[in-house]
């Protein structure tokens, strides 16, 4: 297949920041691509071949979209599954496959693939309503504490809480929902899988989330994690166990804990480039970005290992301020060696909206984790009213 | 001055593979940009966020575009002179300015420039015509043998030619030119310096050209040149020399010859990013694109050192193939650890037509050059037809 400044056609549903960072990559290699996006203002609207503004959740939107492209990706979750299996069915190629995103969608389902195929993982139960949950746990079949999860449309930690009483219960949704058990554990850790549909298939380094002591937020990704080499080996082999048992094509980022006994548990899984993965445009060899694009056209698989150390920070708008964004100190973090900042090219600030990220390397991750830490004290994402 | 995300434009005059990979940068930055391009196929149409078809030697054209932007910048030296000044002087910000590119277009005037300002450069004497060289030719004011260089609109080694007899001079044109003694050098260098209107400048590393033992053509950019550490001070500090005098501001290229005696010469300079910086992208802390941008936004300059060793190998069309470009063993050069190709987005490709490159990385430099070579054997930049 030539893909090179040629005919072919690659369709990205979904046109946010992964996906404009994703531009990056087809731009680079000449190859042209459609992007459906329900938003004219998307971030992907720019550096795309043709820009479609369309729900994706519409069957139709998504079918008539994916007819006229080759390969058929997307850098969402919430996308129409049923016409992502009418076109695979046609004949258009769709990376990860629908029956991958149908095992992920669904959070019980997830949790009983890991089950299936002896992957590690918190213990849960799952419930078709709240209310199911609660009649279990009237019947002592469920005990407190244990962290509630919605079983679908969850993500950025929204449809998760932690239920530490019955009155924690309160305000949640009456939907379909996992109980899992609350396990303590030392470290947040996430590893990127890429695989080809040849089968061919590599990790990224394991990177570590560090957390702010008090506001329980994920501050840094830190690539490598400093954890211990035999903890490092463990998780990226279990990573590739999960993309293989998933026959995952393309990125496949494998959220993990750390326990306390140094266990290695996988939490969720995120099938597409994801947040974990940003510090490697700057850091690595071959950026997820480029991964992804190679793994979902069959290419041969870029080296994962890193050049430098990097620590990613992400720019979210600050509370308080909604409107015109203005990225207050950005001068001074560029004068800093080694700080790159991504801004997504979203017009609007509102209070925790992602509004790009910052990338910090350096041969010596201490220096890094030190210029990080600036940055994070000097950046403000405000707004100018 | 906000430029992130806000109503700031950046024009760009020329839409070819170095405004492509500028965009690169404007759009990590979510930076507005406008280009003009006399064609409607040039590899920037797409990135930016209005593309304008126009003639860039055309005054009212040049005049009316540059009237839109708040910054103008070129990524191309052939641009119409007068309406730069014009626009300068009526406020809009023109970097590199119209007075250096004014001493840079005309060979024999820039140099003049350098023997003012006590460059080191070949001897050299002016002409107004190609008679007025033959009548001193004549007359013994001038000898053979020498280099023939077309004082204006030459590039990428046309309008140069060596003049070992008076019958080499048979078919060259009657205009401005100059004659340069042939100095025997070991080395071809260069080094890119970056430099901000507020006068903070920085050097790239100097990297070496190393020609085909036969055919005499470039074959490799290698950073950092494989010279003695005190030869490649004495360049970068030559380098920093020249922008300053020529109250530079953006990407300066200078190429030089490194001669017999260890001498360094400055052979000519190039206002703007640099085939021989396209390393920069993949090796460097940060890309040449990223620093011009930084410089003529007045913005920090980032770190020029690099992460890697980078060698650049051109992909040029190969000689007997005209029609719709097809990159031949893509797949086997991206098999390689280290290797990136860039496109630039033609689809007709011609005989030495400049289609892309391939950045090859590594810790060691040796290791890289050899695979320079494996790459250099395997892509073939040929037709389908």
């Amino acid at each position: 297949m030539n893909y090179f400044s040629s005919d072919f056609k690659l369709g990205i549903l979904g046109g946010g920041q992964l996906g404009k960072m994703l531009l990056a990559d087809t731009r680079k290699f000449d190859i042209q691509t459609y992007v459906l996006d329900p938003s004219e203002e998307a971030p992907s609207r720019m550096g795309c071949n043709k820009f479609y503004q369309g729900d994706l959740m519409d069957y139709d939107t998504v079918y008539e979209f994916g007819k006229k492209t080759d390969v058929l990706t997307f850098e969402i979750e919430l996308v129409n599954l049923e016409a992502l299996e009418q076109l695979e069915q046609e004949g258009t190629k769709v990376y990860p496959s629908p029956k991958t995103l149908r095992n992920i969608q669904n959070k019980g389902r997830q949790k009983d693939f890991y089950k299936t195929h002896n992957i590690p993982t918190a213990p849960f139960q799952r419930f078709q309503t709240l209310e199911d949950l609660k009649t279990n746990l009237e019947n002592n079949s469920l005990s407190l504490p244990f962290v509630w999860k919605s079983a679908e449309f969850g993500y950025d930690g929204n449809g998760v809480k932690i239920v530490r009483s019955v009155s924690d219960l309160a305000n949640l949704p009456n939907v379909e929902c996992i109980a899992e058990e609350m396990i303590p554990f030392k470290n947040e850790l996430a590893v990127i899988v890429v695989r080809n549909p040849k089968g061919e298939i590599k990790t990224y380094p394991v990177v570590e989330m560090e957390f702010h002591p008090e506001a329980n937020q994920v501050e840094y990704v830190i690539c490598p994690a400093r954890i211990d080499d035999k903890v490092a080996a463990k998780a990226r082999e279990i990573a590739l166990k999960v993309s293989e048992a998933f026959e995952h094509v393309g990125l496949l980022a494998v959220e993990m804990f750390q326990t306390e006994n140094d266990e290695i548990l996988v939490n969720e899984v995120a099938p597409r480039p994801h947040n974990s993965g940003h510090y490697s445009i700057e850091a690595s060899y071959t950026s997820q970005f480029e991964n992804h694009l190679r793994a979902i056209l069959d290419l041969p698989l870029g080296n994962t290992e890193s050049k430098v150390a990097g620590i990613m920070v992400n720019l979210v708008g600050e509370e308080g301020h909604s409107g015109q964004v203005v990225y207050k100190n950005i001068e001074e973090i560029l004068a800093i060696d080694g700080v790159t900042p991504h801004i997504y090219g979203k017009r609007e600030t509102r209070p925790f909206r992602k509004m790009g990220h910052v990338t910090i390397v350096n041969e010596d991750i201490a220096k890094a984790r030190k210029t990080a830490e600036e940055v994070k004290k000097l950046i403000r994402v405000i707004s100018n009213s």
